[in-house]
């Protein structure tokens, strides 16, 4: 079993972590970075470098796909070998994820047209324009297709599919290892659940956010 | 305001992405990574290279600290110019922070005798043996010592401490913004939630966990 996480320019950490560390221990499954060319990938605040240990040919047939998002997932669509790789590896592909705007990327591809979908949710109307159909749940199955919403929703994702592939047991032990039983100091992490105006505002602002 | 995440051989990367992804956004905070070679660190499955940018000696005086874990936290005891870079660094930071058996190394340093702090559920009794005060908190913070439970808890600890610099608003925004409204798909993320034999099985095995 072959899990390959994509890395680009501007990625999200946390969006390529979330996944990593809980679906990435999936018994006997190896998990590899790739990126169109290997070596490291700076993240979206250019603060991070993070290595691609292979280029997108040498890993052609990953069983489990995984695609970070980022403030400038768009800026992708114009890389054509990136959108060739996801559709090609998603032609053999067990599962197919995204984490966050990774969502994008892949209905770029053409890889959503028809099916339920999320995204970060200042991203979900644009899924749209892809022909998938937006929900505003925070993770979302569609036969292969696994999406999750905004950034830290990798990891609820992670542990879902986990328990779909090895078992609710194995899926629980990588919960109680990661000790993921989350205590957030507010209750702000959903456009339903945030104060109205902190809400208004970074709608307004989202231009300048997914610049 | 500079702050300072520690690198080390066999790290976890999510106890360190959890933070950076959070209290990392903090307003005109520079965040970089140290260890004691720039350059690729290695996760502790193997699998994931993370860059150091910078050398100890480079990053003196952080004004925020933070250790992430690791499953062989312990194999750092010997490293003399990590220790020492600690108690130096800390001698000027504005706040100390650990994620998940990073307090382990704290403790090794000397910095938690006395304190209230926590570490990861298998691990929080060795505390005891720095002179530290264990408690079951996710996030303890003592004077300008701030301790997270194990691996995901760095991200309420990330959250709770970007409060308490920057004001409610500004993490609320950073919450938002990584949609973190957490739903994970069991409720087995502390030994006093999960399935008690899990509990049991894995605390048999913690001496093979943390090897």
């Amino acid at each position: 079993m072959q899990i390959a996480i994509l890395l680009y320019d501007r990625f999200t950490a946390l969006d390529a972590i979330g996944p990593f560390d809980t679906l990435g221990r999936l018994p006997g499954a190896e998990t590899v970075f790739v990126a169109q060319t290997p070596g490291p990938v700076r993240n979206d605040a250019g603060n991070l470098g993070m290595i691609a240990e292979r280029s997108l040919d040498e890993v052609p047939n990953p069983d489990i796909l995984i695609v970070p998002g980022s403030p400038v997932a768009h800026a992708q669509f114009e890389h054509k070998e990136v959108l060739d790789w996801l559709r090609a590896a998603d032609a053999t592909s067990t599962w197919t994820t995204s984490v966050c705007t990774g969502s994008l990327l892949l209905g770029a591809a053409g890889l959503l047209r028809g099916r339920r979908a999320t995204s970060h949710w200042l991203a979900l109307d644009a899924l749209t324009g892809f022909g998938a159909h937006p929900t505003g749940e925070r993770v979302v199955t569609d036969g292969k297709y696994v999406t999750a919403a905004g950034v830290s929703s990798g990891i609820d994702m992670g542990l879902t599919l986990l328990g779909r592939i090895a078992g609710d047991r194995a899926a629980q032990t990588v919960q109680l290892l990661t000790e993921y039983d989350p205590q957030p100091p507010y209750d702000a992490g959903s456009p339903d659940k945030a104060p109205a105006d902190l809400v208004a505002e970074l709608r307004a602002q989202s231009a300048e956010i997914m610049k």
